[in-house]
């Protein structure tokens, strides 16, 4: 089966032990999260001291891709073959239960354990940086100036694989209608969290006559149509 | 001067160093982009594993505080007094350049070291949940179910004083204008990313005749008020 299809085993490590019925390991709901999730944050180790560090993630099959400069810190540790982990995080909605120690949120959130690998060959980071550009605007890559050699040169790309990884995932309503509480004079109910692209703003220095590209019309036009379609929790 | 306004003077592990310029250390700003954000990840060694643990936070003065199951593994080590770092990151938009290469996005993360101490006072525990509360919607503290001793008993709240943090900001359109690339036939601006809240959606179960409560009326309201002004980048 292709590999996006597989489950992935959860470790020692991975497995979800505080409310393990929120824990998620097929590869279809894990890869879900990381497409849509813009920026991740990357665990590692710097000195002794752990460090939360966002940045930019974009998935190609089994391989999940980051980049920075070629002489960030971050990226010097983590080439190093230090320990990782790479967590994506998406927000649904507030649960607003009828007492405050039940009030929750529904979100997705990804962890993956493992050591990154610098992407050395040319190709391969091509496809990377490609893959960054499409997961932000998808078509955009076509649209604008490709990369120069100095620029490939200045960018390194740190590979991830989904080997060793995990979802947790909570959604649904509010969890107290059964208990005591239930028969309280409280609202209770979920309050969705939802995000949308602004209007485009043309940079002040664009050259007069060059219009809004078909990426961002259509990445537009999408958001239009989820909009048409009312708010859903996943 | 109150604290908020005290600036928080960079460490030599908290100063910006990639991007200089986009390293923020006012309290005012570092205080917004916390307030801002409703969770934050927290980053912590496991075993000689770095984990980035999504998590919520709240914010009262110079303290921001954490919480989760008094049982959870992650907190069991966090209040034995292990190092970690706390980032919290917002989106703003996407900044489309004219190369692939100068892509980039528009964000405001905070990131905080030290160690967190629990906090086992009843009274700051109340406090900080309330704070809890109070930041997912504004009022909802008074309106909900008070916390019992054996659900606060149940609750772990770790305090991370706000001494060694910075910022990383970056806004504003993509910087190639001025560059050879400024001559290119494509388009270059921001594409600002939106956070708003959905309709309601009320617990099945909800007991009839409740209406939506005042706090989540006055969070729409508001947030039908900045529809009304209209994207603004930070």
């Amino acid at each position: 089966m292709p590999p996006e299809d597989r489950p992935v085993a959860p470790s020692a490590r991975t497995k979800v032990l505080r409310e393990a019925h929120r824990g998620v390991y097929d590869r279809a709901s894990i890869d879900a999260v990381l497409d849509a999730a813009l920026v991740c944050h990357l665990a590692l180790i710097d000195d002794g001291q752990p460090l939360a560090v966002p940045t930019l993630h974009a998935r190609i099959g089994d391989v999940v891709y980051v980049h920075g400069s070629a002489a960030s810190r971050a990226l010097r540790i983590l080439r190093a073959g230090a320990p990782a982990c790479l967590t994506a995080t998406l927000l649904d909605g507030l649960v607003l239960a009828r007492s405050v120690f039940e009030h929750s949120i529904n979100y997705r959130s990804v962890m993956i354990l493992g050591s990154l690998r610098e992407v050395d060959d040319p190709d391969d980071k091509l496809a990377a940086l490609e893959a960054f550009t499409n997961k932000l605007v998808p078509g955009r890559w076509a649209e604008a100036r490709q990369p120069t050699a100095k620029e490939l040169a200045a960018t390194s790309i740190l590979a991830l694989t989904l080997t060793e990884a995990s979802a947790k995932i909570r959604r649904g309503p509010p969890e107290d209608a059964d208990t005591p509480d239930g028969a309280l004079n409280v609202w209770a109910g979920v309050l969705p969290l939802q995000t949308r692209w602004g209007s485009p703003i043309p940079d002040p220095e664009l050259r007069p006559g060059i219009p809004l590209p078909a990426s961002v019309r259509h990445l537009l036009d999408e958001d239009a149509a989820d909009a048409v379609s009312g708010p859903s929790l996943p």
